[in-house]
């Protein structure tokens, strides 16, 4: 009997009759003969409630306090799970991180998994009990309540199927696979019936927020078969891989994009060699991550220095621009928050050739300016207008042919 | 350094606002040098919400899912209490049941305290950690999470005292102590500085809900000196003590009422010398508490048997009553629920007789009728019409000289 882990992430279990429709579909696989672990999140709108109680009361939460608290989510699914089962005649069990033994070390909130005892897990799976587990927590050494960050219930799953050596790693979620592209800006967006890991990692920290990265960087790692799935509709999902070799494997698996990008642009720079690196250095040391880099532009005895970061981190970088500009005597300073990246991602990038020289191909040809492209083994991002973004999606899906109508991902 | 164990209930930690008043009044007591152990209940309606969710998916909820469930309450408000401590700089870490390994026995939803690690604790305190425990909660032998039953915070902090040998058992509510008499029912009702574990007890079991029944008990075994205040008003509250022999203990301490009985009465029973037990056996065999019992007037051959249970075992009751009324031919079974119950409580009265034909000469006088007296060493309770039942109160809070204005307690 092989064990097989399902996830159900906030939207999933949203309510006492989205966990009773969660209760039936689990029913369903537990009568084909498999132990069954469930993961689960807080039902959806829990932890922000729980977040903004905390921080009514502790301007920055201590995070050891704000684990504890955030915990709570997890622990009230798990339990309603595990009765609904109950409810329906399914020996059921649940269990909070810490009753599991879910070992974590680092920051209280943002804890990684080291170490799980799978003792009392197979026990009751043994026992014939579907056995549901409080996903995102864990418990550090001093038995003090961790919690793995947002997105973390993914990550426990994994872990999990990992120490249990599931047959399977299902994520159910509200979308029933991984697509070529988002089908709101795509309508023949078509899902993809495998990927590999690397692909995966690429396609969720570009902004297609199916899996949590460091869920699917864990399943990579220990060879977790992956499945995404939906919990609202039949179907298969898409299997989550190591195999590269696959005969269906097309060279592009998705088209993603991201809006969380700001340009700055730094005018007026001199052209010592060493400018890059000083104003390089100081972003690195505010712990402020650099995306893409641009030299773009010669003019007289200056020139233009451009780079992206997350909106997020702008502030931050906005704290230390001032000494820079002083420093390197910059004329000016552009922010350009108009601005939106898009990734083609595909194992098979690797090996082939003029993709990137498509790209621009299909976007000039329209009039799109690409600021900036960068290219690695299975991704190239081009950098474009935010206004002409979903556009740019439309044209190269198209393309490409990653269209449901005809053979994927063939270029001539 | 002496250790207070404080608890604050539901209304005290109704909402943020509430749990930042808590903090600013541990910390006043924190400034006078004592180590500090707090123990929150759920935020008021919190305790409802979650049973409320158990029950839509499960319509009996399993005890020990419903403890994971509920205990998640008193989880929240530990944590936001020990921020709103740190908020205001004062060092504080907060424990659920199973971190300060509050061991328990029985049925996971209603728990008993078997004993206390007070090692983790002992050590916080002496870092300079006011420590927060989760109310109502603790972990039995297997780890599982449970729960004491309903108000059981009362129960932790009391065994939280005695197990760290505290000088005080605080316990913060939203009265600011016992009174001779609900102050609703009579105006001049007066505060009680001391009573003793026995009154306490038998106020509490009488309606006069200031403590759980459970904790005083505890407390008067352990002889944890308690104390009852008010979260919301400046005072000295009421002493719990075993010390029955003070100069200034009154006879009465205090006159409740219950409205939560209703009396039985099989008319033309036999007059054979077995017929009450051939009553109270079937009864008793169904797990129904008979309060007071009363055969009142003979007529011919046969006569009338009379008994109180509370409101919430009629039904059981009226699922065996017409087997008892078969077998014994019983003619007629009424069902009198206009009664309710008066007592007045006192350690005084075990050494001064003629209180109960007091309380006969100022009730009858006004033409209340009684229609049971039941004395005991500290209590003497009456049966009456429940409409007599706030006028029979005043009455004799007055007739003993309970009220404010004058030396309580004093009969001639």
């Amino acid at each position: 009997m092989g064990i097989i882990v399902q996830k159900f992430g906030g939207t999933s279990v949203a309510n006492p009759q989205c966990i009773e429709n969660v209760a039936e579909k689990v029913i369903n696989t537990k009568q084909q003969g498999h132990g069954l672990v469930l993961v689960v999140s807080a039902m959806s709108g829990e932890t922000d409630r729980l977040i903004n109680l905390a921080k009514q009361v502790q301007l920055q939460p201590n995070p050891r306090e704000y684990s504890a608290i955030v915990a709570t989510g997890e622990q009230v699914t798990m339990a309603l799970l595990a009765m609904a089962l109950l409810q329906r005649n399914c020996q059921a069990k649940s269990f909070a991180g810490y009753q599991v033994k879910i070992r974590t070390e680092g920051a209280p909130d943002h804890a990684r998994i080291k170490h799980i005892d799978t003792d009392r897990i197979l026990t009751e799976i043994k026992k014939g009990n579907v056995v549901v587990i409080a996903g995102f927590q864990g418990v550090d050494e001093n038995n003090d309540i961790t919690t793995l960050g947002r997105g973390g219930s993914d990550t426990t799953a994994v872990a999990l199927a990992a120490a249990l050596n599931a047959i399977e790693c299902q994520i159910f979620t509200d979308v029933d696979g991984v697509y070529t592209a988002d089908p709101r800006i795509v309508p023949d967006a078509r899902r993809v019936d495998k990927v590999t890991f690397a692909e995966m990692i690429e396609l969720a920290s570009l902004g297609a927020k199916v899996l949590q990265h460091r869920a699917v960087e864990f399943a990579g790692k220990y060879n977790v078969p992956l499945r995404v799935l939906s919990t609202f509709e039949e179907g298969p999902g898409t299997l989550v891989t190591l195999n590269e070799n696959s005969m269906e494997q097309a060279i592009i698996s998705g088209i993603t994009c991201s809006r969380n990008e700001v340009k700055i642009t730094l005018k007026g720079l001199p052209t010592t060699s060493d400018v890059s690196y000083r104003i390089l250095k100081p972003i690195g040391a505010a712990d402020i991550s650099v995306d893409m880099i641009m030299h773009n532009g010669y003019q007289d005895e200056t020139r233009d220095f451009s780079f992206t970061v997350s909106k997020e981190q702008l502030p931050k970088l906005q704290d230390i621009l001032p000494n820079i500009k002083e420093e390197l005597r910059i004329s000016e300073v552009q922010v350009n928050d108009n601005i939106g990246k898009l990734s083609i991602v595909g194992i098979g990038l690797k090996s082939h050739s003029g993709v990137a020289s498509k790209v621009f191909e299909i976007l000039v040809e329209k009039g799109i300016t690409i600021y900036n492209i960068v290219t690695s083994e299975i991704k190239i991002s081009v950098l474009i207008d935010e206004k002409y973004l979903e556009l740019a999606v439309r044209l190269l899906h198209e393309g490409f042919n990653l269209g449901k109508a005809i053979e994927p991902g063939l270029i001539e």
